[in-house]
């Protein structure tokens, strides 16, 4: 199967999404933006044993893979329109092939995205790298740098599930409901995009959870020039997660765990109403976490004392970090 | 060093281009296309040992990794705008890195093209993915699918160079100018951007080419629904081809040599004079080296008379063809 039957077969589909002039097929897409917006392009690689276990179900990598770009996306308050995927290949496996594109076109489907183009090729292992184009109304894009001194620290969905469920499937410990539910959360991220779509008025900064919240937060208030702290009792530990793991494994894993794909964002205190209807309109936990203060240090706190919390990083694949 | 301080390190450049409302450093970039222009999306990866061979001089391969992209944005007759990068490395080279990047800004620099963003991941090898947004008025931009029999066949510069500078390096035979000649253009092909996007009034269909010269004629055809004559008198082989491989088998790497990323495009026959200026103007040797026909079979001719030809694939790297 050569390359042009490899993108044919998996790749190609005819799409009705008028802004795309020319999809897959020639050296380059064509697509129209719309004129009052301004693009906010996203990429992100993936790679085998890396970033994924290679075993994992290949339409949960075509997903993820998707998702995690999505994800991006959410964090900068976006709407997501057209997508490239560079796929590098050790070798050809129909079944993981159609697995894999399978679960890309259901991430994609699902948020109203194409795939417009891309580049298939050999190498070693598996690389996957999405770049995803979204629009967004002129200055209304979501930064990591608008945190201010007394702003509120939300995070949406249970942070600590993915890096728990990743675990369990390298230990293969996935015998009850519990504990599926937190490999799903590793396997198909839920991109916060729809909810995120909608935080410009009211957030002051964002940005997604894919290295660990607090190392995640701290890149948000290092870019707003800000300090925090994080109410460990406050942190919205899922039940599955709890159950499987206890309450302080389940804070480490919640503070520390990575590829959660949640929205961290920051916002005025008198915004408390508008994101609690935000939280219920779309379904979405999104709980108050912290407060943003001065100076450039965040701390965790836990009965109103701060404790020590180093993080020390529990990453089971030592990649470098997602941006 | 990790993924932010290398980020910074070679990657991260303050620029001056007013499209661009955020670089590098958030969850993304944020860029304001012109509102009267539609955009053109092309994405190519090159893997180490596959599409270059690893020895290669890292600013080559930099330069190359934008180049090939620029290449696709010529052949749709774009103006290159915004690019993003991912880049898979084996371990960490500070003089690779910093050659790589040297590489990467001396092209996008060459073209007014800025990195606004991108990925970098560990692997067993490096991968290298460049994404770019380019613009194009409506309706303006180049496809394969417009040829038309009796259209003239033209291409740009002097295919089989590349393939044959790539053997001499393997071979390690640079011992003369034509030599060293000839890998350059394997190392920094030049994209034939400025050219390329004054043919829209006059070409009816265009292609780059990378896979070799006959397998991209043919690829334009298919995709036109003709067929095609090749005059092989006509190829326009290189005083440093010729001198280094002789004539048979500089005809042979013009052919199917591959990595030339020059522009093959077809015009009707009024356009010889308006072509000839383009070609004087932007100082690009332009040749007519064919001519569209009915059917759907490409045809070399030699003297008059068909010659057999079977596109066997001179390629060093038996790695899937580029888009």
């Amino acid at each position: 199967m050569d390359e042009f039957e490899l993108i044919r077969r998996y790749f190609a589909r005819s799409g009705r999404d008028p802004s795309i002039v020319l999809g897959i097929g020639d050296d380059g897409a064509i697509v129209r933006p719309d004129p009052d917006r301004e693009l906010v392009m996203v990429m992100d690689t993936m790679v085998e044993d890396v970033h994924y276990p290679a075993g994992l179900d290949a339409s949960d990598i075509g997903y993820r893979a998707v998702a995690v770009n999505l994800s991006d996306i959410a964090a900068m308050g976006a709407r997501p329109r057209w997508m490239t995927l560079a796929l590098t290949l050790a070798g050809e496996d129909a079944a993981w092939l159609d697995g894999f594109s399978r679960g890309l076109f259901e991430a994609a489907d699902e948020f109203s995205m194409a795939l417009i183009g891309g580049d298939t090729t050999r190498g070693d292992q598996t690389v996957i790298t999405v770049q995803i184009c979204g629009d967004v109304p002129p200055s209304n894009a979501l930064r990591r740098s608008g945190a201010k001194p007394g702003d509120d620290i939300y995070v949406t969905g249970s942070p600590g599930d993915a890096a728990a469920g990743l675990a369990l499937w390298q230990g293969n410990n996935l015998r009850n409901e519990h504990q599926r539910q937190l490999l799903r959360r590793f396997a198909r991220p839920v991109p916060r995009v729809a909810l995120a779509g909608e935080l410009a008025p009211h957030a002051t900064a964002a940005i997604d959870v894919s290295d660990g919240l607090f190392a995640d937060i701290e890149k948000l208030l290092v870019a707003s020039g800000a300090g925090g702290v994080i109410e460990i009792d406050d942190l919205p530990l899922s039940a599955a997660l709890l159950a499987v793991q206890g309450r302080e494994s389940a804070i480490e894993l919640a503070l520390a765990g990575g590829d959660d794909y949640e929205i961290v964002f920051t916002a005025q205190n008198t915004r408390t109403g508008d994101i609690a209807e935000l939280s219920k309109r779309y379904a979405v936990q999104v709980t108050k976490i912290g407060t943003v203060t001065r100076g450039n240090a965040l701390k965790c706190q836990r009965a109103g004392r701060e404790i020590a919390y180093r993080h020390a990083g529990y990453r089971h694949f030592a990649g470098a970090a997602d941006d």
